[in-house]
């Protein structure tokens, strides 16, 4: 939680962090100053002392103010036209200078940061690297997974709970609705069809369902899962915008979106067949729902999340899958993580895979998928079921937003 | 244009481009590969040599290979499992070992590499850090804003202004749609109200505006700009989302939206006023637009974009205004550069203010915007008006979606 965080630097040996980039579409920005609409910003966070926020356009001084930390920008008192002709011209040795004063006045002239921010990579390493010279005693770090921002974030406070019920409540809604929506359609040579009898297409829901997100104040920066037959038997395969929506096909709809200007996401996974199912596609899908429950039914606090992946895998192992335990290769059967961390990224800790570190535990707070899944692209289907889970302060671990696991929806 | 990509790399010194995370929302990435849906790659992009994408996950082969370059995923013939062990834990350096020999297999162990992309910094940095050492013989580099990929993106070719035109027709369809939804409204003690009576907010109008959007297949990632009296004084003050409409008070509406997963942007600005515009609006806004359509009537082929900055504070110096070009500082007059290049983001080369390189050139190809604008905050209002131009290979400048210049729109 964001309380944890002075705790985490002292853990990590960091002086400092120090996040770039703008108040939106920027976890770790926005987990301290919430999204509002400010561009090019600095944040440091010092040990044990609260954030400051600097900002490039002065312009936005409103924007950054209600972020509710200190804020100042960059280039009031001192236009970037002085630093640019201080640094000869170059652009970037003068945004560094600043920089450096920046980091002087929030008493920050040596120490470990640790740097973090979604940005343009290109511009943000052409100043670190003007940075490194001007500001020698700094040794500028950063973590793969396990920084103290991705430490703290992994168990959510409140407020941060709220926000995500609110995006579950939404994503729920969003899925009535796609379901009503094709039930009401017509059927032609087992086909859903528009009014005027064209085909409906993966295209067409798609666009509905982004309509349905804006309409309700949410964003799809990762595009949603709609694949079908063949396409659901490859986890990350998005849909074949252009595929006609077949009867007796297994649909693998897995949707993940966010609220809107970079917040917190949810992540619901739910396998269709319109009209009636198949025999091998009902049976694929029991395997993988009663995986699923067994699943839910076991969690305990305080077990690794990878325990879980082991245990999905003997359960598919068990039922005559071939899993990633035996082939880390594998392209059929079981074969991606069991689930993973949810919050201002759609993955972060705890992680359940191969890069599940030792923290990666089912504590209090923790807000994560269930996403068991077997895939057979060669026999034309894929069957994946997936919830958002979150372990409360109490330890009694609930699905954030319920919806029913039908398998068969009737239409026509 | 991406046709001169090499020729570019050869005059920085460059031997290899190397763009880095996904495959949406990511424009030097997007830039060579279109929009798909592949989560983290490595594209590496050596001189006179076709790109090469390695992705990380197997499972989105497909959606990699729909980039048309040749796709390597990086873990199906040697899981990531093995890198981590020979990595002894250390997933960063583990990564960095594929990426190594990714390199290798380009034929790339030596000479300069340019990195990029649009990313979260911290893992990346991590791994980079890791590659220096097992990597000496390369030297990473980055650009601050002119590297091949952004000098090669100033000038569009034919594919991308035919995206951009799409985008321009989106955007002005959603202008007018706005416009006609505020006509449609009730008035009610000089505010437009709902149909309940309730007054209409600046909440209310973005709302319209994002569904609009993504019912035309495009989001809106950075906001709108819709902001009334003071705060359209403020040029990136977003508009107070409680903010009531109220008639005879200037509305500076800016609207930059972006073709859906990262595509090209557009980016246009009106100012309205609802119902009838007290005299000082009306003066103000006339003094921008006689600017703007001089400024207009005056684009010439060759001429530096920052001449047009000097040209603009000369006329808004003229007619009794403070501006930049006097006071780097001031919160009143003219204070923001005259317009910026536009493509896959919404700021890119050519620019027209203090970061201008002398490359930064109204040549054949460049799209840019021109948006003169005048901002009294301590009286109450602002003004600014935008369009969006193209310059043929013809040598014609010509707006790329034309909107009327109304200032008064009737309501009621």
């Amino acid at each position: 939680m964001r309380s944890d965080i002075d705790r985490l630097m002292e853990q990590a040996n960091i002086d400092a962090l120090w996040v770039s980039g703008n108040l939106f579409n920027n976890p770790d920005m926005v987990y301290l100053t919430g999204i509002h609409h400010v561009n090019q910003a600095d944040l440091f966070k010092l040990k044990n002392r609260d954030a400051i926020l600097f900002h490039f356009v002065d312009m936005e001084r409103e924007e950054a103010a209600k972020s509710g930390l200190e804020t100042q920008p960059y280039f009031t008192k001192t236009p970037l036209a002085d630093y640019i002709q201080q640094a000869e011209g170059d652009v970037s040795l003068a945004i560094a200078l600043r920089i450096k004063e920046a980091m002087q006045s929030c008493g920050l002239s040596s120490g470990t940061v640790a740097i973090s921010g979604q940005l343009d990579l290109a511009p943000q390493y052409a100043i670190l690297e003007k940075l490194k010279v001007i500001v020698p005693r700094i040794d500028f770090t950063s973590f793969y997974k396990d920084s103290p921002f991705l430490t703290a974030r992994m168990t959510k406070d409140e407020e941060e709970i709220a926000q995500i019920r609110a995006m579950g409540k939404l994503t729920t809604e969003v899925i009535g609705r796609v379901q009503r929506f094709l039930q009401a359609c017509d059927v032609k040579d087992s086909q859903l069809v528009h009014d005027d009898g064209r085909p409906l297409t993966v295209r067409d829901v798609k666009n509905r369902i982004n309509l349905w997100l804006a309409e309700l104040g949410a964003e799809n920066p990762e595009d949603t899962i709609f694949a079908i037959g063949r396409d659901g038997g490859i986890p990350h395969s998005s849909g074949n915008p252009d595929d006609a929506i077949t009867l007796g096909q297994a649909i693998v709809f897995d949707i993940f979106p966010r609220q809107a200007g970079g917040g917190y996401f949810y992540d619901i996974t739910r396998t269709w067949c319109l009209g009636y199912a198949p025999q091998p596609v009902q049976d694929l899908y029991q395997q993988v729902l009663d995986v699923h429950h067994k699943l839910i039914d076991n969690l305990k606090q305080g077990t690794a999340f990878k325990d879980y992946q082991a245990m999905t895998c003997e359960m598919f192992t068990a039922r005559g899958h071939v899993t990633i335990a035996q082939d880390l290769t594998t392209r059929e059967g079981y074969l991606h993580s069991i689930g993973h961390g949810l919050g201002l990224n759609i993955h972060e800790k705890p992680f359940s895979g191969l890069t599940a570190a030792p923290d990666d535990i089912l504590a209090p707070g923790v807000v994560f998928t269930i996403e068991p899944g077997l895939y057979y692209p060669k026999r034309g289907m894929g069957v994946r079921i997936e919830d958002t889970i979150y372990l409360n302060q109490q330890g009694r671990f609930e699905i954030v937003a319920k919806y029913p696991y039908d398998l068969v929806i009737p239409v026509g």
